[in-house]
């Protein structure tokens, strides 16, 4: 058996719950967080020449998923939730080893005494994550321009138009002034479409994205944000 | 700590040691071998739909690896072996946790009663390596056309001319003649240069690839094979 992986550092990222998570990295340029290397992994040469990198791939291991419940097949939602295929066709972290493998782009290296780590955008993570690897993106090896994709070959579209409700609106306009790239991001993610592929229609869906609980209900393509509200610090 | 992976099946591969292996997937595609699902994993089920795509990653566990030999930085050849960089700048396999990521062409498919598995070609792993994982490459999400890739931007050019030498002549049209695509595979991996970085240009070097044994010796940019042997089976 390979030996047990060392946890290297942990994922700050503000997805705070599995729901609502990009399905893929890259997807929200927005989604911005910060990988931190942790003891003995956290020594500044470790990252010597990184930053000449724009990208990094870092793998990790889903901590919240029953071992148990690996299947051979999953239903991925490109597939509309109904169709099964291999676990190993899919990227599913529902799998024999939860580990995911996420490409994002590189931000500030940043290392002081207190935290050794470098900002990244593009997540698909959940905050509070093992980091176990980190690799950087070689475009010679790694983009290949003749792949095909199987029944993932083109970038999901944007599945839904985000409004906000008129009681919201007040919400949403103070959010928008204090914090306006957390605004962003949360239109990006309601975009995505996060719900489960068989959906009741009238359903109030709740998020946490950072700081915020925010909630939305969709008529037909249309998203309407109907609060935002921030959470406790202590949360 | 993450929980232990568990290994998922094995590589088969032509490299039967690590001199010799190309240092990225994909650099060589002659070099072909079979992932081979291993209980309770071989489940054919698991691989439905993998056969749309084009590409597969690899995540494996090098298996030889003393753990305690991890340092911060190591010296890439692809610098010469003279510069150090931060581990997590390169993707050397002496790393915290040693994970490897290979993206290889995914040939057919394989689910009988005896073996289940996909034939691969590009491979840069060492023969016998355990498996952990298996991802369809996903041509929109991994493929970034805007990149950079620091101090490993640009594919490595071929570094020697190959020849053969007088005194192996015989034995090599011999193996070009019964297995033109192990002779290929040969010089290919010498034309990569497998050479460490700081070689004595009168040494001979001896490389063993599938069933064989190799030797070559390089006079400036050129490799002269002085000889090739079939390795005992049981080798």
């Amino acid at each position: 058996m390979p030996e047990p992986c060392q946890q290297i550092g942990i994922i700050h990222s503000p997805f705070k719950q599995k729901f609502g998570i990009p399905r893929q990295a890259g997807l929200i340029a927005e989604a911005s967080g910060f990988v931190e290397l942790l003891p003995p992994y956290n020594q500044p040469e470790a990252l010597t020449g990184l930053e000449e990198f724009s990208h990094v791939w870092l793998l990790w291991q889903a901590n919240t998923i029953n071992r148990d419940g690996w299947k051979p097949t999953v239903r991925p939602p490109r597939l509309g939730g109904n169709q099964r295929v291999g676990v190993f066709a899919s990227r599913s972290i529902f799998r024999p080893n939860a580990i995911g493998q996420s490409l994002v782009s590189l931000g500030d290296i940043v290392t002081t005494q207190q935290r050794c780590g470098f900002n990244v955008s593009g997540l698909d993570i959940l905050d509070g994550t093992p980091l176990i690897d980190i690799k950087p993106y070689l475009p010679w090896a790694d983009a290949l321009d003749d792949a095909v994709g199987g029944f993932a070959h083109d970038k999901p579209e944007s599945q839904l138009k985000v409004r906000v409700a008129q009681e919201a609106v007040a919400q949403l306009e103070l959010l928008r002034e204090r914090d306006p790239q957390m605004m962003r991001l949360i239109e990006r993610v309601i975009e995505q479409d996060p719900r489960p592929a068989f959906h009741q229609s009238d359903r109030q869906y709740g998020i946490s994205i950072g700081e915020y609980d925010v909630t939305f209900r969709c008529i037909e393509l249309i998203a309407h944000i109907t609060s935002v509200a921030q959470m406790d610090e202590k949360g």
